[in-house]
């Protein structure tokens, strides 16, 4: 490809330069550009080819960055940040010391703020809106969004804010909505089905104005006047979009310049709430994503862009999430009360066969965590067993309904969360660094961290059968390779294990720094404990290994701050035993994107790190510790 | 009032064998009972007389508890009460050991959910509806939510999500719209202005079958009838209910039982997601509260319902509520970058004068927690200082927000979190028990834990002028009576400071619990440290009170769980200090309604309370317990 027109840009301003009749050759270098880059270092790709013509449009019409572009999710920024000064970095995308894959306000001044999860983006676009009319600032706010994330809650209370005066001022605020009938899984819901009557050609706003026109000097027009003059005060309804107080306008061809840019330019110079109805298709421009967009959502690593994604000769590792898929289908098969809930998760959280084979017992309820989880508790209260499949950071979105809906009335639902711990390539905003923190503060919730897929098969078999709120949590990817035993056995409740007898030092490990924790310790002649359950702790076994050791070493792969490690602080102090703890774990701060073992090296957990650290705390003869503390 | 027909119903039974036409006594009936009832113990009053004709209908349309209701928010289910059982027990009503003020299962088998905050209903509903399908059975759940509560956005992932199949099954979920156009605070957002729109008294669904009979018979009707079919395939819209899949029905009026018990038994004969919209009035029946509803919404405690709510002759003691609010303006005043924001609590959250004065600056965006925080890191981005007021219990709605939107950008925005700690009447669902443990361990987040009214002002003065995000948190009510200075002073940043110099012992109090830990170390000689920072925690303090010091009590009234006393658990592990450590706080256990002094007492956390703990775990000579540790 020829990437001429495309190399003349390094900023907005470069492109707005340019003649109209150059933009469809810029999308097109654009395109190509991005479906060269990530077929290099992975990343997202469907979204991405998708909104080339809207991102071109958008730093053409609009005057960026002093006008505000906000991208929901954020994930199909890959154009834009081409487009803004970052064309050359593409190729250290979402890698240790390079460009996110997401936008960030640090990363550049077009980043206008920062996104991952979806549907903030009309809340902050509101935000900057209102800012603006505060600060007497002519500045628009454009918020792009998907019709997946307009699922989500916060999106309506958004609308619902963005869309009425406050104090006599009213936002400057443009809300796209990218209508790709996708979010990451297919579509659910009834938003989605309505969208879909939007889109299917004519409708009504078109109509009442058609109406009019067929009307129009026939003897009919003085009776429809007549009849609107009668009916005046009625309620005629728009779109939905309209009833929330936004100017309505679309669906038009998101991929269609001719149409985009000159609409865009109108509803620039409009005062008060706009609402664009853009209609993409993900994956556009590169057949295969076009044909499978769930497949083509992104690329996990390399991949030829004329061969498409091949699975790998060999299978990979077993992931946690695939030990969770196959478990949910066999305690589906064993028990009929359980029913799989995920808010639009579908694939990541493994559950196509599940779906397939169970679709009754199968709820995807869109990007609704709030709603996933209460859900749940309804379900519950009559005797099913739902699982609700969630990733730590997004279950941030439901913390609320897992404390009122179900904690307080103790209900059996069993939170399998997946993506704990540090993500890798997503970065900050996708790290599940703070769930053992934040779950295991909540009265009469149990907090299970499996130290490796089998145990993790038999960790959700235990909480499923425990009468009240049980985590499970798990990282991403694979583990040690421990093949799961087919046959389930409950674990002793709030039992944990002494998987190696050393002395001096006892590493109480939490989840799968386990092994880690063990090659450490054969260095040092530790003990080591499987704890197993971070809640209810096993305070016996804490106690123990108090009493027999100098030191206590705790590990996890959560924030150090109220974690697992404090909870045995706590269990110490709750028992008046005095003995010196290391607490290791994720440091307080927000950990970068980038490969997963590089960084949780960075943060000192692995092998060497675990055993760098309790060196240097205690010293190369970890046995005389108790001495030297003081 | 003579309550011959009430005192006869025990329960719903009993109600379903009375004859339609005695229905109108009972409701009055009921009325008078409960305005008596909450007229001598305080409670909730307007919501429970908008509801008595509802309840009245709903128990007995539907057969009761074998049908599901769902009462959102469930402050309006003291009719419910006394309709299922527990008329009697009404002057217990949020009591220690009484009756709650809102639904708890295991209160009743008619409280098929517990409530307390809003917007859960139609998702608890839709659960419940779903199971019946997954059952076989053909029980009906109803959800009665008001319009304040269909703001935020949870109630839409719910009607997304209740109105569409799943699997095949469609549940029978009707939905009441308790529409009173009202929340606790007066009603905002574009939501509000369209069910106002809907109850103007014509709207589109009764005008499009208007319009065919008006054409029925004429010329026209022919022209009509091939214009509807040239436009076949349009979208003609009905309410934004039927947009989502809902049968909508209504509105009707809510106090009128002719019209509510035959349309209630058409709806309950229907398959599929059902959604009647009725009209009432906040307060019915009693004048005083339906000319003030803001004001009648709940009762502090006894009134005389002759004369209605009355001031005290004398004041009561300042708040940190009026504290917040006075801070707020003065503020303002001096700084003009300040926006208020609150999610519908401006009274609740002391912010009635600042929105007098301020009304440009002032944005009560509706019951939308997650907006309100996404909406002011928007704000932050601009250059404006956003306060963002609000319950610590209703924080738990925007965790999510607080990380992903405010605190890895980490924007200045300062979180105002009234009603820390026990909360008293409103009991375990209200409860501020767990922010502490929530917020610490988000990076970037700093914590702060005012002492007294005093603190509180420069507390929130110094988080104000911070450059990052800052949560104050102090409790409901008032504190130890320290006159706020009006001069407002930055307080060290990160540093506590020494109360009191004793011996033994270093007690290190968190918020106001510092008054009774002062009483309890003047009996013990104890030093006693004002750490006014969780986060950041004054470390330095920390490890010189552990060095000189033989044992170190935390005291907070938050939960012991990943606390502020295992922050300070934590730094003495990262010091390498040794020494004991006695936490006290809340119990891993959701703490009942009834009054704060006794719970806390019951707790443990007054000043008696903290003596004990203390002499039980290092006997009464503090001076020589780190010998006896172990």
């Amino acid at each position: 490809m020829d990437y001429t027109l495309l190399h003349s840009i390094d900023s907005p301003a470069d492109l707005r330069r340019l003649p109209r009749t150059d933009l469809k050759k810029v999308a097109d270098e654009l395109r190509a550009y991005v479906l060269d880059s990530v077929s290099k270092t992975g990343g997202h790709l469907g979204s991405n080819l998708g909104t080339v013509e809207l991102t071109v449009a958008l730093h053409y019409v609009f005057n960026t960055p002093e006008d505000r572009l906000v991208w929901d999710v954020g994930h199909q920024t890959y154009p834009h940040k081409v487009l803004t000064g970052r064309r050359d970095r593409m190729p250290s995308l979402r890698q240790i010391g390079g460009i996110s894959g997401f936008p960030r306000r640090d990363e550049s001044e077009y980043d206008t703020f920062g996104t991952g999860h979806s549907s903030t983006s009309i809340s902050a676009a509101h935000g900057m809106a209102m800012a603006a009319k505060l600060k007497g600032e002519s500045r628009k706010a454009v918020a792009i969004i998907g019709d997946g994330s307009m699922t989500a809650g916060m999106a309506f209370e958004a609308l619902n804010n963005a869309g009425v005066a406050h104090g006599g001022l009213l936002g400057d605020v443009l809300v796209i909505l990218n209508d790709n009938d996708m979010s990451i899984s297919p579509p659910v819901g009834a938003l989605n089905k309505y969208l879909a009557r939007l889109m299917s050609g004519s409708f009504y706003a078109a109509a009442r104005e058609g109406a009019k026109s067929v009307l129009k000097n026939t003897p009919l027009y003085e009776f429809a006047r007549k009849f609107e003059e009668h009916t005046k005060g009625m309620v005629v309804p728009g779109t939905i979009f309209e009833e929330f107080g936004f100017n309505y306008v679309g669906p038009i061809d998101g991929h269609d310049l001719d149409s985009l840019v000159p609409t865009l330019e109108n509803l620039r110079d409009k005062k008060g709430p706009q609402f664009l109805h853009i209609v993409t298709k993900k994956g556009s421009g590169y057949k295969l994503a076009e044909a499978d967009p769930v497949k083509y959502h992104a690329a996990a690593g390399k991949f030829d862009p004329a061969v498409g994604f091949v699975k790998p000769a060999t299978p990979g590792k077993l992931t946690f999430t695939q030990v969770f898929g196959d478990w949910l289908c066999d305690m589906a098969e064993a028990d009929p009360r359980l029913v799989g809930i995920t808010p639009a998760m579908r694939e990541g959280s493994g559950m196509v066969e599940f779906h397939k084979r169970f679709p009754q017992r199968y709820h995807d309820v869109g990007i609704a965590e709030q709603h996933s989880v209460t859900f749940a508790a309804g379900l519950a209260c009559e005797g099913i067993k739902p699982v609700v499949a969630i990733y730590s950071t997004f279950l941030q979105r439901a913390y609320d309904q897992m404390i009122h809906d179900v904690a307080i009335q103790n209900l059996p639902v069993l939170f399998a969360l997946d993506r704990a711990g540090l993500v890798g390539a997503d970065g900050a905003t996708h790290a599940g660094n703070y769930d053992i923190a934040y779950t295991r503060c909540i009265p009469n919730m149990a907090v299970l961290t499996p130290a490796d897929e089998d145990e993790c098969r038999q960790a959700l078999y235990t909480g499923f059968m425990h009468n009240g709120p049980v985590t499970v949590r798990y990282p991403r990817g694979a583990g040690a390779g421990v093949v799961p035993v087919k046959a389930m056995t409950a674990q002793a409740w709030g039992k944990g294990e002494v998987r190696r007898q050393g002395q001096g030092i006892a590493i109480l490990a939490f989840g799968t720094l386990l092994y880690p924790a063990l090659q450490a310790a054969e260095r040092l002649d530790a003990t080591v404990a499987n704890m197993r359950f971070v809640k209810p702790l096993d305070a016996v076994l804490v106690a123990e290994l108090a009493r027999t050791h100098d030191a206590i070493v705790t590990v996890e792969d959560g924030c150090i701050m109220g974690g697992a490690g404090s909870a045995v602080t706590e269990a110490l102090n709750a028992a008046g035993l005095n003995v010196p703890v290391l607490q290791l774990g994720l440091p307080d701060e927000f950990v970068e994107h980038g490969d997963v073992a590089k960084l949780m090296s960075l943060c000192g957990l692995d092998a060497a790190g675990i055993e760098a650290s309790i060196v240097k705390r205690f010293g190369a003869k970890p046995t005389v510790v108790r001495a030297a503390v003081r």
